[in-house]
């Protein structure tokens, strides 16, 4: 019997409810396919700060890099914030994780279901048939350039202010960008063919490399896919204004996170987003949204982001691709059959329609 | 009778028939209001680069200097895209005007015109009631910060990719951060008062100590102004879930360049919102909404946003706060009459109220 071992980072806020159903899906995805994911918790974020002082200490990432696959939940919460700048944040868990395994590809899906059109801002015929992925560079630019601060005597002199002086620096290198530029079109290969490309060329030098490279790539290695350039400030309208125009869109750190965030709530289902990041080891999935303290602890969260976040697992990770769709077709049923979450109920869902987090992770078992 | 000399720019695309339609309506104004306005035209972007090889010609620096007002409408189109990398671009000239003029202020305006919630791809119960205005940083950050390319033989020879290698800075002095968020603390108090701060403080040192200082400038200068922080790829979202929440956003140059044009696509109506580009000396004034090259010199271009940079010139530039107001009820007054350009018509509007370019200036000059 083929057996896995999968590394999970329950985290903070509703990060440990939605991983028990995710891990609950996964048993019963496992014990239908006759696979064995053996499970095990480490701490990160919040969680590892309280308990460590780090938010990803070594023992976590070792036993990530030691796993088949990472399935994490969500770090964060106002319990760690914090004015002393030297205070160790449960983010900073996130993006050295994502360093220390090298995951250099954030792909996020985003799909409208049929039976939640409603729960978007957008018109019902704007948002229909949108079926997305935002191509996310996870390890370079802004994220992890050289960044400092200090006190500036000329600049204070000159200009009347006071004298702090602060740069972050937005760096890539030629392979970085080849790299996640054929991620891209592999991806589109196995959807409907078309990369968006997305830089800032009118004022950027790492957008004008950035361009050159994703085209030689194309040229060389990926000429049957269509590839498209946008720039930043467009990408940013044409999403709300022909979401369901885009197959795959690919970009550099920063504008992938502000884009995917935005594309993210045009479904105006966050609950219902995961993501996977790859790397050339150990992959990490998670659902989209974050650690929603406000409602942790309550019962009440949307497992169905963090049971997506499995079907992507099992296809990237462990090439169980028919599994993969068992589950995306049972978390459909349960939907159609008009099964919600408080987060994305309306008023058209009947009261003994709203389920708790853990009555929707067995619904979803049921459909398995 | 006084007098002010406005320093027209042309550009591209559509702009000298825009921009013809704004010197329509500014001469209404000036007879209706006693003051004369002399408009001379100078030469930006594309027909600049024609003209002159120059995107921003000494000459045009100059006359917008001796001017009181520029009143600028669109630069670039196909015609002078380049792989080139040393071909001079037509948004250099922008670039350069507004370091040269030091506009570290652009604010952009998103209005919704109840006549036109239909354009919307956002739901109408979301959309309606939107006014809220982008306080963005113009001279600072990555637009401007050092830039490089160059060939790494380390790189190369670690990662086995080619070994180029760019890097942008992003660089604030806190002065300049000062000075933006006392222009955003001054548009609050005479709106709805309240400012949303929009940084990546979880990554960014610049953004740790814009925070900072726009705190420290609120406490000390600006108390009675509601002041809240918010990420931004948060303020993606939310831009889009409840944009009728948001009365100031400032935020720096790049998150500006992103979040200024999401807000404007929410509104579906880009013909209609213009920007003011502010400094210490003489300000600019354009339509947020592009050169259009492909409906360029048909007669059909929406001149609503060009006219309404003129309003937005009167407030700024001269203080004539009440006959920017005429201008503003002009054109609310043509669009409740039905009046439409092509972009902004739907399938509500009777083919004989469909009017060009020049057309449409006429019927606010009348309204007026
Ligand atoms: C928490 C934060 C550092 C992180 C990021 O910006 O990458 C988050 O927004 C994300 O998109 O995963
Ligand atoms: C043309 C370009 C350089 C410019 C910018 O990015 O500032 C434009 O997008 C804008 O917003 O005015």
């Amino acid at each position: 019997k083929k057996s896995y071992k999968v590394c999970c980072l329950p985290g903070d806020g509703i990060g440990p409810e939605i991983i028990a159903e995710g891990k609950k899906v996964l048993a019963a995805v496992g014990a239908k396919a006759s696979v064995e994911f053996a499970c095990e918790d480490a701490l990160i974020g919040g969680a590892a700060i309280d308990a460590t002082g780090d938010p990803l200490p070594d023992a976590t990432l070792e036993a990530a890099k030691a796993s088949d696959a990472v399935l994490l939940a969500s770090v964060g919460g106002p319990k760690w914030d914090s004015t002393d700048p030297n205070a160790p944040r449960p983010e900073q868990g996130l993006l050295r994780i994502r360093k220390g395994l090298g995951l250099y590809t954030n792909l996020r899906p985003v799909k409208i279901y049929d039976a939640l059109v409603g729960a978007s801002t957008l018109r019902p015929e704007v948002i229909k048939g949108v079926d997305l992925v935002i191509v996310r560079e996870l390890t370079g630019g802004l994220y992890f350039g050289r960044r400092e601060r200090f006190y500036d005597e000329e600049g204070a002199g000159a200009n009347g202010g006071r004298g702090q002086r602060a740069y972050d620096t937005l760096e890539y290198r030629e392979y970085e960008v080849e790299r996640i530029a054929r991620q891209a079109f592999e991806a589109a290969r196995k959807r409907r063919g078309k990369v968006t490309s997305v830089d800032k060329r009118n004022v950027l030098e790492t957008s004008r490399m950035w361009r050159e490279v994703v085209h030689r790539v194309h040229d060389e290695e990926y000429p049957d896919v269509e590839l498209e350039d946008l720039l930043v400030d467009n990408t940013a309208m044409q999403l709300i204004n022909r979401p369901a125009d885009f197959d795959v869109v690919v970009t550099e750190n920063m504008f992938g996170d502000i884009l995917s965030d935005e594309a993210a709530q045009i479904t105006g289902s966050l609950g219902m987003l995961a993501s996977a990041s790859l790397g050339d080891g150990v992959s990490l999935f998670e659902p989209s949204a974050g650690s929603a303290p406000d409602i942790a602890g309550q019962g009440v969260a949307n497992p169905l982001a963090q049971i997506l976040s499995v079907g992507m697992m099992l296809t990237y990770a462990f090439g169980m691709v028919e599994e993969a769709g068992w589950i995306e077709a049972a978390v459909e049923r349960v939907l159609n059959e008009g099964w919600r979450t408080r987060d994305i109920a309306d008023e058209n869902t009947s009261a003994d329609h709203v389920l708790g987090t853990s009555a929707m992770g067995d619904k979803v078992v049921v459909a398995l």
